[in-house]
């Protein structure tokens, strides 16, 4: 077979071949397919995967322009030594590639502009920053149709750009029912054959996720979870049957550019599997994506050692009670890489202290974690709201976090790459002088002061062109703020919770006062 | 001289004498006298201290009903060999005696009721147990008259049974007024001398002192802080200075049922004072206050070692910014004394983060602080409420938590001695049994379920006779509570906020669902 097709850069290629449907092709047959570039001369090899009734894919994310030529291998000889040419064409609007690490895509002069920050930073492989304002919707893929198609509806219209979602269905309080369709043929009635998949429930999970990809969204997949029953038991599968499955996955997922992959949620509610077990996985997931997508793990009481290699960065579930997003200090300090606190907990009325917090609550953890440089992600958990709640099913919003959520993004979208938090554990050799009197400073170690300016509240500075200041529960009736001299400034009072930006008339200069007086309020400072 | 004088049982008898005042009879004359009980034949040998022009006081605290007889002793002869009898009447109404640790107190069927807790808890001398509920005041008495007798009536009307105040005044910000009095004689202009008292200073702090004693609150006398100015100097006095000072102090008010020693506010504020300097201060206090009053000292950042054996209590600023009261469980295991936090942070919108917390905020901390066992103090910061700021001058409070603090003393009052904190760092042998399901419980290790049933929120327990649950800034739509079996329960919702307290109708066994929905809410459950 020859052939010449255009694809889009960073879009998938998918190579669909007919072989033997005899025995069990899933296991039986391997099938590979080697895309090599004609600009770069570099080649890529992936591997394929079956989908039964005699059909078999080999999917190819191209990320270099211009010709590839491919050529399969396999053991099915009806399947091997299929050849072709593409061109991948220029990447079209709003197509930015996989989210990587900026660490990984940065270069030259973008790579400067990130200064300290970039081990703690995500970006678009095309250069593009991407901050991750994710939500949850743990089984949203295993609702019935018409529930899924309101989830993608609803999406669309949110501030989302990731979500956390499983691939097994959820057994757990409020989230209780069998799915329609199953990973594996079998039934709950006579068991599942962990060697063969059910093609419907692929095609329908190929169908959601690139759904998701046309709106922007990164599919944070959850590949294992432990909220499972026994007539499904896809939690206790032998190490054999995850690595079967975690392979195929990998093989049929890679070429999406929106995938993340995750090992599992809560990892250490399931004592069956061992550390040296999610090592392996994580091993069995590279090795059949050959696109390097993200990796992490997320944790319900032991944050996991994100130090380990194969883990891009950090997934993790806030541990005490009080301190949540705060600790995102602490784990960027830990860890050196881009910290997301996927539960924060989330905004409702359910049963669970992580699930019944107000809007305020929710958003005032948000804003405490990026302003720490880390990122937060939202969840829904109203029970009085309908058939469906949000973190688990999909369906619809109720709360109103998401408005706000939305209006952060906007704060943010023009933050300085740069942006460095004021850790008050240290002193800040900066352009920022300090207001004085600040009290009890006299009193302190030299060089201490500066962290005392603002020992209450977290800060985030770019050189002595920005400074953002977040209040969170606090309301002072006004605060001072020094400013670098020989420059004017632009002041902005930012209401998070109102939603509102009230620029403060003409520009500043040594200091400016600025009154406060309520909740939730950030003071935005620009070089003017 | 001769005399019989009635006093009250743990009331002050006041032995006035007249001798020299020629030299410098603050440092030059030593007096004693020495108490004996006719009943019990126990002496207490009290240091007497000058009060200028002459007069000399010895102040005694009796604790020993019936007959005393006492003798002087003085280098000075007019002063020496002075006798007499006082006889103890018994205590009157509402007259407690001192402020002890419980475990100093209790004895016998007393002692038991406590259990476990009674190295976490005060109690009055007579047996009766005390809760603090303390305000701040720093300055109170640095203030005009006018003021410093509204601050008595506000206190008058307060639920506050606990006040820390300074003796020194106080430079900080909003708080820059020099006193119409000073402790020692001299001037700001001329300088002050430390080997001279100045009397007048000390009998307003008498008579301020006897007044909360009146209002049944205990004087928590801060005796050395930081915030100083240069024409003061009093933080940065020599040692021989300090002890003087600290030696005259504990002669003059040890005999104030009412008086607690706290060495110092933010004594790491103070890097002129090594700890070595703090712990001979403690020696200095104690050797002059034969009543063995409370005594600590407070940190600003680093908590002392409150394993110190001369502490009698931990007296806490909170450390983390976001996780305040919380840590008293913290605080509980690593120095197994009673806990105060004494700074939670104030209610009110000072310009820094330690004063401008909404009620709502100053409420929760104070119940995550008693939910485990703790103490926590009140202050208050407005800057737009007239010209005194409660927490440095007094005046009138303005703020929503002193009601609530109100409601919170008699919903505590009534609580069993030995109500335990439930501990989620461990499973918890008792008769109360876990809901079903607890999601993931069957994940955990074993023992752990109830842990799990109550991981987010505070719980007290009294057997199977009380269980206290708070839920902070939670608000589920309801909860399940299950029952220890065999017994039927009265269940009350109580808003902490909304001060009010519904009891359900009837009674309850096995297990009870509370319809909750709002925030600051607890639920109390005792045996019918």
């Amino acid at each position: 077979m020859t052939a010449i097709e255009h694809v889009e850069r960073y879009r998938m290629f998918e190579l669909s071949l007919t072989g033997t449907s005899e025995g069990n092709p899933y296991t039986d047959v391997a099938l590979q397919a080697s895309f090599t570039s004609e600009a770069t001369g570099e080649t890529v090899v992936v591997n394929g995967f079956y989908r039964g009734r005699g059909r078999y894919s080999v999917r190819f994310l191209p990320t270099v322009e211009g010709g590839w030529t491919y050529a399969t291998h396999s053991d099915d000889p009806t399947l091997s030594d299929k050849s072709g040419r593409i061109v991948v064409d220029p990447a079209g609007e709003g197509n930015h590639g996989r989210v990587l690490r900026a660490s990984e895509v940065a270069r030259g002069a973008l790579r400067e502009a990130y200064g300290a920050q970039l081990p703690y930073c995500f970006s678009y492989e095309d250069g593009t920053p991407y901050q991750p304002y994710g939500t949850t919707c743990y089984a949203w893929t295993s609702q019935p149709v018409e529930v899924q198609d309101r989830t993608v509806a609803t999406l669309a219209k949110s501030p989302f750009n990731k979500i956390r979602m499983c691939v097994f269905p959820k057994h757990y309080d409020f989230n209780n029912a069998d799915p329609e369709l199953f990973a594996y043929e079998g039934s709950m009635g006579e068991g599942f054959d962990h060697t063969r998949f059910n093609e419907p429930f692929f095609e329908n999970l190929d169908r959601r996720i690139a759904q998701l990809d046309e709106l922007g969204i990164e599919a944070d997949i959850i590949l294992l979870h432990p909220y499972d029953k026994p007539e499904w038991g896809f939690s206790m599968m032998p190490t054999e049957a995850d690595e079967f499955y975690l392979s195929y996955m990998a093989r049929r997922y890679a070429a999406y550019k929106n995938v993340w992959w995750s090992l599992a949620n809560e990892y250490d509610l399931m004592p069956q599997k061992s550390l040296e077990d999610w090592r392996r996985y994580a091993r069995v997931v590279m090795a059949n994506d050959p696109f390097n997508h993200l990796r992490s793990v997320h944790n319900c009481v032991k944050v996991y050692d994100y130090n380990e290699a194969w883990c891009t960065h950090c997934s993790t579930q806030r541990v005490d009670v009080t301190r949540t997003t705060e600790c995102i200090a602490d784990w960027r300090r830990e860890f050196g890489k881009p910290v997301v606190c996927d539960e924060p907990g989330y905004e409702g009325n359910i049963y669970w202290g992580w699930g019944n917090l107000t809007g305020e609550e929710l958003i005032r953890r948000f804003w405490e974690g990026v302003m720490r440089r880390g990122y937060v992600t939202h969840g829904e958990t109203f029970i009085d709201q309908g058939e469906q709640v949000w973190w688990a099913h999909g369906g619809e919003l109720h709360g109103d976090a998401p408005a706000r959520i939305a209006f952060m993004r906007d704060v943010f979208a023009d933050l300085p790459l740069d942006s460095t938090p004021l850790d008050t554990d240290m002193a800040h050799d900066d352009a920022w002088p300090v207001a004085t009197p600040v009290s009890g400073e006299t009193m302190l170690a030299p060089g201490m002061e500066k962290a005392v300016q603002y020992w209450d509240v977290p800060v985030l500075r770019s050189g002595d062109d920005y400074q953002l200041v977040y209040f969170g529960w606090y309301r002072p009736a006004y605060r001072e703020f020094p400013l670098p001299k020989g420059n004017r400034y632009v002041v902005d009072v930012i209401d998070t919770w109102g939603m509102t930006i009230d620029t403060l008339p003409g520009t500043y200069e040594d200091s400016v006062r600025v009154d406060l007086g309520r909740q939730y309020m950030a003071v935005r400072i620009r070089k003017a």
